[in-house]
């Protein structure tokens, strides 16, 4: 009989399925997470668990699923603040006569802070671990990061025309790379730069956002073929679609997540398949602001990886990946007219793991592995409208809905636990809510 | 000075917001609903009814907005009981590998009871008060719905072909009218024909359901041009469209509600139109067994009155009018490339009054109008997910979720309160699902 030395650790978790994502396509019974100083440590048969480690915090969720923590990999969660301020009208008029003005009269560290925090709060309650945000003031948006307790790969705004914020783009980078520099070391947070869109940054500065991006090992955020206006006018423009625009300057790279992505012609695919290039796929801003639909199976199909996105709340209206994966899951079948085109474990991925690699976090991150950070949520499947469940896998992409999220840990503190919050108080979000409330009242619909 | 000789009521509700939806896009405030012998008796300023009214219930709701309770157009509600048996794979694998498979050995009074039960208490806590049925052994259905309180319309399922419930289609419309007869008088349920599809039932037979229809003043409930290949076929065997076929039979009008019309030619359109027709749009269905997504913004320009429906657990997996009301919205917007396509006003009518008309009820339930039965849904806006809140209406399709339905009348009758049903116990439910979930094990993909 072999005898074990048992080991003393952080916390046993003992869930009923675990779904690791790497490997992909499985499902573990009577298995345990053992979890130490924040890192996943090992992953092995409960009844082997009990004999190798010992530990104050054990857990057993008899009725849960534990999966990796989702990752929003396309965010403005500041704008939370304006959920539902204008709803179904286009774009445009959206922008122009609603969120800018709005933006233009209240756009402040405050603001920041606030959105940002009542949007951690949303995300986290809803399992999600990390969000790869571009917003105006990141300094603010990194401190309500901090205070809940969650992981950001915060995108530093570069544009060319000014803010309350900045005046121009050397002024956006300046400040942008002076926060960064503030919040080094932090275990939580991470940076991009983040260059709005084609058609807000001009040559100029992408050029400025490469060598940065260069010297300091950054990523790089933007929104790319959002609608066909924008590839419409940077032909006019350019005389090529805003991709190919964007490989010649040297934009594109192994480092770069393309938010939206919805207009690609298969030479527009070709280069960002070249270039190794990520996607962040907003199914369903995509669908309300009436942008189309990206044709994700074909992009599937070319190897590009792809990742899900909210984009803020003020275009989709939740923060909320339970409900991308299925509307990803869905729409690819609905319009490739093949009910296999992304199955539930590809949509699962797209929602962790590629979402970890488009951050360049995928050592981190991303899935259920030995020597990952302890990122994990917890979804009780006990409820009628889960039952019966033959599939917990299944079940997690076409059932479940956010509420079932039970408990989440980062870095393997639980900072969320059945409508409870680690880090903040419930009347915090309430009074954010109702002062935003009356000052944003002005600007709605 | 007036003097009100206050009247003695059942019950008085007092929202924050009222949301009738008849007469459309109208939010009350400061209003109370006041409710007798299951009837909406007035609606009126709550000052007012303070003198006018007394009673023993007085429900402050000081959060929450009250709409009419939702109608699920289209479902097969024991079909719960398969959810997520067999994902991610395509129609004809999944019905004859799966399903069938499973309902050749397992159908009986018990499954259906039992099946409908589940599904109403899943419908019920999501603020659904009504739903149109089609499944086999419909007094078994009946019992379930009169067991929880609710309201269906149940479709008397005529085929073919020989299952465990009757031998032909002679058969299935003599069992489906003896179960009509025993129901009569019964203040829930109403009854229609439901031959099940065009490709599954014949001329002769069409021929019984017009008959009987008419003799009895019974609605007739089918599936129509739900894929690509139900077309195909009809041409090649009749020479005509399933719709065109149908209109020469005599099959379409008034009283005919069909489920899915994804692939609609504009004839096919303008038949719908001239009888009158019913669809029940069930986008999420459509998208995930492939089927297609129906243009939906096309057909409302032709004012045909559409209601949404959630289909079978087996192929959504939800049945949550929440979320097809946020589908529909979405996917209109993304398939016209117009934000202002069926703006929320509209697809909370197709969830309600919409539906109600396609029943032959919308002198009965549909909307918060003075003599209407008290079929009510109130949804708590107070979590942070749903702050701040500029537009109850906006909120409602684009960011509520069924979870936060707080209460259920039907009749006037609290039947649903914070996850509590006032006529099942929380084990009936978690019974019923452990028993079918071993024996349906065996058929899971």
């Amino acid at each position: 009989m072999i005898q074990y030395q048992s080991q003393n650790v952080d916390l046993i978790l003992e869930p009923r399925w675990i779904i690791p994502v790497v490997p992909g396509n499985q499902t573990l019974e009577k298995s345990s997470i053992i979890v130490n100083e924040g890192k996943i440590i090992d992953i092995l048969p409960s009844d082997e668990a009990l004999l190798r480690y010992r530990t104050k915090d054990h857990l057993l969720l008899d009725e849960h699923v534990l999966i990796p923590g989702l990752i929003n990999l396309h965010t403005h969660a500041a704008m939370t603040l304006m959920r539902g301020i204008a709803d179904d009208i286009p774009l445009m008029p959206w922008l122009q006569e609603h969120i800018w003005p709005a933006e233009r009269e209240l756009l402040s560290e405050r603001f920041v802070y606030d959105g940002t925090l009542l949007a951690c709060a949303e995300m986290m309650a809803g399992g999600v671990t990390c969000f790869n945000d571009m917003y105006f003031y990141p300094q603010s948006a990194a401190e309500a990061c901090v205070k809940i307790g969650m992981r950001a790969q915060l995108g530093l705004v570069v544009l060319e025309f000014p803010t309350s914020y900045a005046t121009d783009s050397d002024d956006y980078l300046r400040k942008g790379l002076d926060v960064r520099d503030s919040w080094r070391g932090n275990d939580l947070l991470s940076f991009s730069l983040a260059p709005h869109a084609p058609y807000t940054v001009e040559n100029r500065t992408f050029e400025e956002v490469i060598k940065f991006s260069e010297q300091l090992n950054l990523g790089i955020h933007i929104h790319l073929h959002e609608t066909l206006e924008e590839v419409a006018q940077s032909k006019l423009r350019y005389g090529v679609s805003p991709i190919a625009r964007l490989a010649s300057l040297g934009v594109l790279g192994p480092n770069l997540v393309a938010a939206h992505c919805v207009h690609l012609q298969n030479e527009d695919m070709d280069l960002m398949k070249e270039h190794g290039c990520h996607i962040a796929h907003c199914p369903t801003s995509n669908l309300k602001l009436a942008s189309g639909i990206a044709d994700i199976s074909k992009m599937v199909n070319v190897n590009l990886n792809i990742g899900l996105g909210t984009d803020g709340a003020a275009s989709n209206n939740r923060l909320d990946l339970f409900s991308e994966m299925r509307m990803a899951a869905l729409l690819a079948k609905g319009v490739s007219l093949n009910a296999s085109t992304l199955p539930a474990n590809q949509v699962l991925a797209m929602g962790t793991i590629n979402a970890a690699k488009a951050l360049g976090l995928e050592d981190k991150i991303g899935s259920i592995e030995i020597g990952k950070l302890a990122d994990l949520t917890a979804v009780r499947i006990s409820t009628p409208e889960l039952m019966p469940c033959f599939d917990p896998l299944s079940h997690l992409i076409y059932v479940a809905e956010r509420r079932h999220v039970s408990h989440v840990w980062v870095n393997g503190e639980l900072k969320f636990h059945e409508g409870v919050y680690a880090n903040i108080e419930p009347h915090e979000v309430k009074d954010i809510s109702s002062q935003w409330q009356s000052k944003l009242s002005p600007y709605k619909i």
